[in-house]
Protein backbone atom coordinates (compact mmCIF):
# COMPACT_ATOMS: atom_id res chain seq x y z
CA UNK A 1 0.00 0.00 0.00
CA UNK A 2 0.93 3.68 -0.58
CA UNK A 3 1.68 5.96 2.20
CA UNK A 4 0.08 9.56 2.58
CA UNK A 5 3.13 11.97 3.05
CA UNK A 6 2.43 12.57 6.11
CA UNK A 7 2.88 8.74 7.02
CA UNK A 8 6.12 8.67 4.63
CA UNK A 9 7.65 11.72 6.84
CA UNK A 10 7.00 10.04 9.95
CA UNK A 11 8.50 6.37 8.80
CA UNK A 12 11.87 8.59 7.84
CA UNK A 13 12.02 10.24 10.69
CA UNK A 14 11.82 6.82 13.02
CA UNK A 15 14.77 4.97 11.41
CA UNK A 16 18.63 5.90 12.75
CA UNK A 17 20.26 6.28 8.92
CA UNK A 18 19.43 7.09 5.71
CA UNK A 19 20.71 6.27 2.07
CA UNK A 20 21.87 9.73 -0.07
CA UNK A 21 22.13 9.17 -3.58
CA UNK A 22 23.69 11.63 -5.73
CA UNK A 23 24.89 11.64 -9.21
CA UNK A 24 28.01 12.78 -10.52
CA UNK A 25 28.95 14.82 -13.82
CA UNK A 26 29.06 11.61 -16.22
CA UNK A 27 25.45 10.57 -14.71
CA UNK A 28 26.82 7.74 -12.68
CA UNK A 29 24.94 7.20 -9.59
CA UNK A 30 26.91 7.62 -6.28
CA UNK A 31 24.98 6.03 -2.72
CA UNK A 32 26.33 6.70 0.83
CA UNK A 33 24.56 5.81 4.07
CA UNK A 34 24.02 8.57 6.66
CA UNK A 35 22.84 10.63 9.88
CA UNK A 36 19.95 12.64 9.45
CA UNK A 37 17.68 15.09 10.92
CA UNK A 38 14.49 16.05 9.76
CA UNK A 39 12.16 18.95 10.25
CA UNK A 40 9.35 19.62 8.57
CA UNK A 41 10.08 19.65 4.41
CA UNK A 42 14.05 19.80 5.15
CA UNK A 43 16.42 16.69 5.57
CA UNK A 44 19.68 17.70 6.95
CA UNK A 45 22.93 15.75 7.23
CA UNK A 46 26.97 16.96 7.72
CA UNK A 47 30.07 16.26 7.61
CA UNK A 48 31.39 14.44 10.84
CA UNK A 49 34.40 13.31 12.20
CA UNK A 50 34.26 9.77 11.75
CA UNK A 51 37.56 8.46 9.88
CA UNK A 52 37.33 9.67 6.33
CA UNK A 53 40.68 10.44 3.82
CA UNK A 54 39.10 13.33 3.11
CA UNK A 55 36.20 16.11 3.98
CA UNK A 56 36.25 16.49 -0.18
CA UNK A 57 33.88 14.23 -0.34
CA UNK A 58 32.57 12.73 -3.25
CA UNK A 59 29.11 13.80 -2.26
CA UNK A 60 29.92 17.30 -2.05
CA UNK A 61 31.08 16.89 -5.43
CA UNK A 62 28.16 15.37 -6.78
CA UNK A 63 25.88 18.11 -5.22
CA UNK A 64 27.60 20.72 -6.72
CA UNK A 65 27.55 19.25 -10.00
CA UNK A 66 23.59 18.29 -9.54
CA UNK A 67 21.97 19.57 -6.65
CA UNK A 68 18.97 16.87 -7.13
CA UNK A 69 19.12 13.70 -5.02
CA UNK A 70 16.96 11.08 -3.32
CA UNK A 71 16.86 9.71 0.21
CA UNK A 72 15.48 6.17 1.43
CA UNK A 73 14.66 5.17 4.46
CA UNK A 74 13.45 1.49 4.78
CA UNK A 75 12.67 -1.28 7.02
CA UNK A 76 13.46 -4.76 6.50
CA UNK A 77 12.95 -7.97 8.38
CA UNK A 78 12.55 -11.86 7.45
CA UNK A 79 8.67 -11.72 7.92
CA UNK A 80 7.89 -9.87 4.57
CA UNK A 81 4.63 -8.98 5.83
CA UNK A 82 6.54 -5.92 8.01
CA UNK A 83 8.48 -4.27 4.97
CA UNK A 84 8.11 -0.75 4.56
CA UNK A 85 9.90 2.07 2.83
CA UNK A 86 9.96 5.89 2.38
CA UNK A 87 11.85 7.89 -0.50
CA UNK A 88 12.24 11.47 -0.43
CA UNK A 89 12.85 13.00 -4.15
CA UNK A 90 14.79 16.86 -2.57
CA UNK A 91 17.14 19.09 -4.11
CA UNK A 92 20.51 19.86 -2.06
CA UNK A 93 22.44 22.84 -0.70
CA UNK A 94 25.79 22.80 1.09
CA UNK A 95 25.83 24.99 3.67
CA UNK A 96 29.15 25.84 5.37
CA UNK A 97 28.29 29.33 7.13
CA UNK A 98 28.89 28.99 10.90
CA UNK A 99 25.09 30.40 11.30
CA UNK A 100 23.69 28.77 8.67
CA UNK A 101 24.96 25.42 10.43
CA UNK A 102 23.87 26.17 13.87
CA UNK A 103 19.66 24.76 13.68
CA UNK A 104 20.69 21.65 11.61
CA UNK A 105 23.65 20.94 13.88
CA UNK A 106 21.36 21.35 17.36
CA UNK A 107 18.94 19.07 15.53
CA UNK A 108 21.60 16.09 14.41
CA UNK A 109 22.92 16.36 18.26
CA UNK A 110 19.04 15.55 19.15
CA UNK A 111 19.00 12.65 17.34
CA UNK A 112 22.99 11.33 18.21
CA UNK A 113 24.61 11.08 21.64
CA UNK A 114 28.19 10.99 19.47
CA UNK A 115 27.33 14.64 17.83
CA UNK A 116 26.96 15.50 21.56
CA UNK A 117 30.49 15.26 22.65
CA UNK A 118 31.58 16.00 19.56
CA UNK A 119 29.17 18.03 16.99
CA UNK A 120 29.95 17.64 13.42
CA UNK A 121 32.41 20.75 12.00
CA UNK A 122 29.89 20.33 8.47
CA UNK A 123 29.75 20.94 6.16
CA UNK A 124 26.09 20.72 6.27
CA UNK A 125 24.13 18.83 3.46
CA UNK A 126 20.24 20.49 3.51
CA UNK A 127 17.65 18.92 1.29
CA UNK A 128 14.45 20.35 0.16
CA UNK A 129 12.09 17.71 -0.54
CA UNK A 130 9.84 17.95 -3.39
CA UNK A 131 8.21 14.58 -3.19
CA UNK A 132 7.81 12.09 -0.47
CA UNK A 133 6.78 8.40 -1.60
CA UNK A 134 6.38 5.55 0.45
CA UNK A 135 5.15 1.77 0.43
CA UNK A 136 4.49 -0.06 3.23
CA UNK A 137 3.21 -4.25 2.86
CA UNK A 138 0.48 -3.91 5.04
CA UNK A 139 -0.86 -0.88 7.12
CA UNK B 1 39.79 2.29 7.84
CA UNK B 2 39.17 0.91 4.29
CA UNK B 3 38.33 -2.68 3.25
CA UNK B 4 39.86 -4.95 0.88
CA UNK B 5 37.88 -6.33 -2.19
CA UNK B 6 37.85 -9.43 -0.63
CA UNK B 7 36.56 -8.09 2.49
CA UNK B 8 34.16 -5.98 0.92
CA UNK B 9 32.57 -8.75 -1.62
CA UNK B 10 31.70 -10.73 1.98
CA UNK B 11 30.84 -8.10 3.85
CA UNK B 12 28.07 -7.20 0.90
CA UNK B 13 27.16 -11.07 1.10
CA UNK B 14 26.13 -10.72 4.79
CA UNK B 15 23.50 -8.52 5.11
CA UNK B 16 19.97 -9.33 3.96
CA UNK B 17 19.06 -6.27 1.71
CA UNK B 18 20.97 -3.77 -0.65
CA UNK B 19 20.38 -0.48 -1.48
CA UNK B 20 20.58 0.14 -5.41
CA UNK B 21 21.03 3.72 -7.01
CA UNK B 22 20.11 4.52 -10.62
CA UNK B 23 19.88 8.07 -12.17
CA UNK B 24 17.16 8.91 -14.58
CA UNK B 25 17.57 10.36 -18.45
CA UNK B 26 17.72 13.37 -16.90
CA UNK B 27 20.38 13.21 -14.56
CA UNK B 28 17.76 12.53 -11.04
CA UNK B 29 18.91 9.64 -8.63
CA UNK B 30 16.79 6.92 -7.87
CA UNK B 31 16.98 4.46 -4.92
CA UNK B 32 15.50 1.32 -4.09
CA UNK B 33 16.52 -1.26 -1.02
CA UNK B 34 16.18 -4.91 -2.94
CA UNK B 35 16.80 -8.14 -2.04
CA UNK B 36 20.02 -9.62 -3.92
CA UNK B 37 21.99 -12.65 -4.49
CA UNK B 38 26.20 -12.36 -4.84
CA UNK B 39 28.01 -14.64 -6.95
CA UNK B 40 31.78 -13.58 -7.74
CA UNK B 41 31.53 -10.19 -9.31
CA UNK B 42 28.11 -10.06 -9.98
CA UNK B 43 25.23 -8.92 -7.86
CA UNK B 44 21.79 -9.65 -8.93
CA UNK B 45 18.46 -8.96 -8.24
CA UNK B 46 14.79 -9.52 -9.11
CA UNK B 47 11.32 -7.99 -9.94
CA UNK B 48 9.52 -10.10 -7.38
CA UNK B 49 5.34 -10.31 -6.37
CA UNK B 50 5.70 -7.98 -3.42
CA UNK B 51 2.64 -5.58 -4.15
CA UNK B 52 3.92 -2.92 -7.11
CA UNK B 53 1.24 -0.62 -8.68
CA UNK B 54 3.20 -1.76 -11.84
CA UNK B 55 6.34 -4.11 -13.52
CA UNK B 56 7.49 -1.20 -15.68
CA UNK B 57 9.36 -0.01 -12.32
CA UNK B 58 11.45 2.73 -12.51
CA UNK B 59 14.69 1.17 -11.76
CA UNK B 60 14.22 -0.95 -15.08
CA UNK B 61 13.38 2.19 -17.29
CA UNK B 62 16.61 4.24 -15.49
CA UNK B 63 18.98 1.14 -16.25
CA UNK B 64 17.65 1.31 -19.69
CA UNK B 65 18.61 4.56 -20.49
CA UNK B 66 21.92 4.43 -18.57
CA UNK B 67 23.20 1.15 -17.00
CA UNK B 68 25.72 3.09 -14.66
CA UNK B 69 24.58 1.59 -11.05
CA UNK B 70 25.52 1.70 -7.03
CA UNK B 71 24.61 -0.81 -5.06
CA UNK B 72 25.18 0.16 -0.89
CA UNK B 73 25.50 -2.52 1.79
CA UNK B 74 26.20 -1.69 5.56
CA UNK B 75 25.41 -1.96 9.18
CA UNK B 76 24.48 0.90 11.83
CA UNK B 77 24.43 0.44 15.67
CA UNK B 78 24.59 2.81 17.73
CA UNK B 79 27.85 2.05 19.01
CA UNK B 80 29.90 3.58 16.00
CA UNK B 81 33.11 1.79 16.46
CA UNK B 82 31.04 -1.17 14.52
CA UNK B 83 29.74 0.90 11.69
CA UNK B 84 31.09 -0.45 8.26
CA UNK B 85 29.62 -0.27 4.34
CA UNK B 86 30.51 -1.22 0.89
CA UNK B 87 30.04 0.36 -2.14
CA UNK B 88 29.74 -1.91 -5.51
CA UNK B 89 30.06 0.37 -8.63
CA UNK B 90 28.79 -1.64 -11.30
CA UNK B 91 27.35 -1.58 -14.88
CA UNK B 92 23.35 -3.06 -15.03
CA UNK B 93 21.99 -5.27 -17.52
CA UNK B 94 18.48 -6.39 -17.79
CA UNK B 95 17.77 -10.10 -18.21
CA UNK B 96 14.71 -11.47 -19.16
CA UNK B 97 14.56 -14.43 -20.84
CA UNK B 98 14.44 -17.46 -18.74
CA UNK B 99 17.16 -19.31 -19.40
CA UNK B 100 19.31 -16.47 -18.56
CA UNK B 101 17.39 -15.70 -15.57
CA UNK B 102 17.35 -18.97 -14.24
CA UNK B 103 20.98 -18.94 -12.71
CA UNK B 104 20.24 -15.35 -10.50
CA UNK B 105 16.97 -17.03 -9.65
CA UNK B 106 18.31 -20.25 -8.05
CA UNK B 107 20.74 -17.65 -6.20
CA UNK B 108 18.25 -15.76 -5.00
CA UNK B 109 15.78 -18.76 -4.24
CA UNK B 110 18.80 -20.37 -1.83
CA UNK B 111 18.89 -17.06 0.31
CA UNK B 112 15.43 -16.71 0.96
CA UNK B 113 12.65 -18.99 1.37
CA UNK B 114 9.75 -16.66 0.23
CA UNK B 115 11.37 -17.10 -3.20
CA UNK B 116 11.65 -20.80 -2.67
CA UNK B 117 7.45 -20.75 -2.34
CA UNK B 118 7.15 -18.33 -4.66
CA UNK B 119 10.39 -17.49 -7.00
CA UNK B 120 10.70 -14.20 -8.78
CA UNK B 121 8.77 -13.80 -12.36
CA UNK B 122 11.51 -11.34 -13.24
CA UNK B 123 12.90 -9.23 -14.50
CA UNK B 124 16.68 -9.93 -13.26
CA UNK B 125 18.72 -7.39 -12.77
CA UNK B 126 22.16 -8.36 -13.67
CA UNK B 127 24.65 -6.18 -12.15
CA UNK B 128 28.48 -6.60 -13.49
CA UNK B 129 30.73 -4.57 -10.32
CA UNK B 130 33.55 -2.81 -11.46
CA UNK B 131 34.83 -1.39 -8.72
CA UNK B 132 34.46 -2.87 -4.56
CA UNK B 133 34.92 0.02 -2.08
CA UNK B 134 34.63 -0.57 1.78
CA UNK B 135 35.15 1.13 4.85
CA UNK B 136 34.78 -0.07 8.42
CA UNK B 137 35.43 1.70 11.34
CA UNK B 138 37.48 -0.44 13.02
CA UNK B 139 39.22 -4.01 11.39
Amino acid sequence: MRLTEEAARERLASVPVVHLATTDEDGRPHLVVTTFAVEGDHVYTAVDAKPKRTRDLKRLRNIRANPRVAVLADHYEDDWSRLWWVRADATAEILQDPAAMARPVALLSERYRQYRAAPPEGPVIALSVERWTGWAYQP
